[in-house]
């Protein structure tokens, strides 16, 4: 197997970068569309073997399609009230999880970034899974038979677009399973930092070369950083039972975790959550909101995850899920270091065709 | 075969109108999945056994996302300057047809359509094909052919689900192909209506039941009432080679034509277009362009459109696609009045989550 490290052909990654006007028609982006077909076909067909059911979530969400980060909705304007776009449809595939063994979406994660770099998109496409009696055990061999279906497609059907790419095809040999697993406070020690702080795109980057280039789960991160609904370590509640996939080139692709079925839990976690504050701070903003107090604001606010809460309240079924960010996976496999590179339309505030 | 006509159960149906919040937990909700699951399964693998590409197209867009009807784009601040979410990724498919054989892609279509009831949506899941050498006669066959995957799929899978929802399975049967063709000329003459005049739901209703509630393509609609790409017909100029599927239940729910592949031609009508005149519109009103004159405007407006224009151009591809709504194909295999009940999460004005 080969494992030392492959690059996509830099006068190609050039290329690629520049806005689509200019390239559109290049045989080099057909090439890339090719990777990303086969990543989405190897997804689906990996889901829909399960059994499990594909939901169309919401595109337009009053709060509860917000990721850990509201600063990055993007606002719009409802029929006389403010309406965000989605950035994830984990809650709503969560709802049917007391009926289903598994529900699974992909579709558009919107995130105002005000950034252009090589990091950075203001769209891409997640996709997402949510599975029933499920611990992180279980959703590691989820996420690892996805991804060896996902290398399997593109493996069988892209070898001439690799080749085009000057993608070295055994470099795919590095994504398949099983990955190596350390935990949040292992890493830490690893890089020198300290407990709290949140791993950067650097970090990220040493542990994956630290692991001969190949695919390193990161678990058990500290409750504080992470989404509200992940699900507390019941032996040491500093820690939720989370897991991040960090891939050569592009950092964190996938977040994953058990989701808290406990709904006295879940509903202090929520109300403590920096998500909820960041949500006070914009509705505060809000004309609806203006001559509210914040107490009251932060009530609103809450009562917008009621249909949520009150279902985790009647059918506490243990699960958990992830998100994959396409584009992530798209920039592994074809060794780039730049997600304009990676994506048919790559979406930033100066690529808006 | 069974012809009569079958109707999803009255007091099922009402229940399932009712907002989400109140039965997300339902077993009908989650039956309602189940079919909206296969459809979409039936035409992902139709459209990857043609050997087509799967394209993740933007949701976000300057003007070359929209559909006719401006009006009921959504804006979106982006960054100091407007951008609208996208209805369509028609023209996104379009520019891999010199490289492809075919492109498609699945995603949500944004109308903002200030009404609640029980035919409008203001995000749907909107499933499209492109095929690049083909005619209005090829993308007959190749609609018919996603609709007999997607009848098969609903057929194996959900038997359960159908007698969940009080529709008999013998109903599928109606939409097995081939389907019968009426031109709009002839339409109108059936239907007492004038040259130009658009058909109206009961319109579509009426020729559906004279077919027997069997699928009906309706061809060649006036060129002044339909989308600017689509091919004019060059035997007869005031018509373009378009078919619309019109379904028992929920009417149009297919929108398919030639696209226009020669520019000048392309270029006149994109400048003669209602939906230029309402994207002119709407920029007068928006800060950046209030200074200029409408021409000006206009010649902004057009501009937008200058990276498909400049494709067109180079490659002037024969082709034709169309768009699947598939809450509409739900409604009709579910036998429903209200598109409100065909859906795992309906988006209306009302129904925000």
């Amino acid at each position: 197997m080969c494992l030392r490290v492959i690059k996509m052909k830099e006068t190609i990654e050039q290329k690629l970068i520049e806005p689509r006007k200019k390239n559109i028609d290049s045989q080099e982006v057909a090439a890339v569309t090719a990777i990303e077909a086969m990543i989405s076909k190897g997804f689906f067909e990996y889901c829909f073997d399960q059994g499990w059911r594909l939901i169309d979530t919401p595109n337009m969400t009053g709060a509860t399609g917000a990721c850990e980060n509201f600063l990055t909705v993007f606002d719009v304007e409802f029929f006389g009230r403010q309406a965000y776009l989605s950035q994830t449809g984990q809650l709503y595939l969560e709802a049917f999880l007391h009926q289903f063994n598994g529900t699974f979406c992909s579709g558009p994660s919107f995130r105002k970034e005000d950034v252009v770099d090589n990091r950075h998109a203001v769209a891409f496409t997640l996709m997402e899974i949510e599975v029933a009696n499920c611990d992180l055990e279980g959703l590691q061999k989820h996420i690892e038979g996805i991804f060896d279906y996902m290398v399997s497609e593109v493996y069988r059907k892209c070898e001439k677009e690799l080749a085009m790419l000057g993608v070295e095809k055994a470099w795919l040999e590095n994504f398949r399973p099983p990955y190596q697993v350390i935990t949040y406070g292992e890493a830490i020690k690893k890089l020198g930092l300290n407990w709290g702080d949140d791993l950067k795109d650097k970090h990220e980057k040493e542990l994956v070369r630290i692991n001969n280039n190949k695919p390193l789960f990161v678990t058990h991160y500290p409750q504080e950083i992470k989404f509200f609904n992940m699900r507390e370590n019941r032996q040491n509640p500093n820690v939720v039972n989370s897991m991040d996939l960090l891939l050569p080139y592009s950092g964190e692709a996938v977040g994953a975790s058990e989701r808290e079925e406990d709904f006295q839990r879940l509903k202090k976690r929520l109300s403590n959550s920096t998500m909820l504050k960041l949500m006070v701070e914009i509705m505060a903003k809000e004309k609806e909101y203006s001559s509210m107090n914040v107490e009251d604001i932060k009530k609103e606010a809450i009562a917008r995850f009621d249909w949520y809460l009150d279902l985790v309240k009647r059918y506490p079924v243990r699960h958990a899920g992830c998100g994959i960010g396409k584009n992530r996976v798209t920039q592994a496999f074809l060794a780039s270091n730049d997600i304009r590179a990676c994506s048919a339309y790559p979406l930033n505030k100066e690529t808006l065709l």
